[in-house]
């Protein structure tokens, strides 16, 4: 999410026409859990994080995505959840592009574990 | 969650000591998935929801829990998130029971799937 208030990864299952988890088949929702886990753990240690909150909400947004959250005591929205808090603050270009490369080094080695 | 204004279930994997969904060992994230689903399954054939929720945040309560909710395009915090959103509505005694027995009955179909 281009968000640097919060580092904030979507995780969107290629998969047509489906709005709900629950609507997945059993080895997609296994595939959707473990993916989001990944994507917690490389949070977690790249942000030293001191929570994740996982998420599927969809209120606005059809189209099943999963969010993976990294959250901090001093974070703006802290203790509530994010969705809703204030406007977004886009990260600078280099300061994008440079983060979407740690965050792949990153769940390169979450995905090995 | 007794709160009349939102039908919503809270799963509390019976796992001492854990706060994040990743830390779980990976047959416990696929129960987790899969008690979700189906639970959000029951809340969405009972109540004719119109969206599910489903979120792990815990920036409150530590110990990891897991929420499915229903929700209405007519329910007091669409299209936010129910978190911190107003005053909890508890429900009578006998409404509350009632809802207990209907959501067993309805798990009962779901798990049976």
């Amino acid at each position: 999410m281009n968000d640097r208030r919060f580092p904030w990864i979507i995780l969107i299952p290629r998969r047509a026409d489906i709005t709900e988890v629950h609507q997945l088949p059993g080895e997609d929702q296994i595939l959707l859990i473990r993916e989001s886990s990944a994507a917690a753990a490389a949070l977690g240690r790249l942000f030293k994080a001191e929570k994740i909150n996982v998420a599927a909400l969809g209120n606005l947004v059809p189209q099943l995505h999963w969010h993976v959250i990294a959250r901090f005591r001093k974070d703006e929205a802290w203790p509530g959840p994010v969705w809703g808090c204030g406007e977004r603050r886009p990260y600078e270009e280099t300061q994008g592009t440079e983060l979407r490369g740690r965050l792949r080094g990153a769940l390169r080695g979450s995905t090995e574990q």
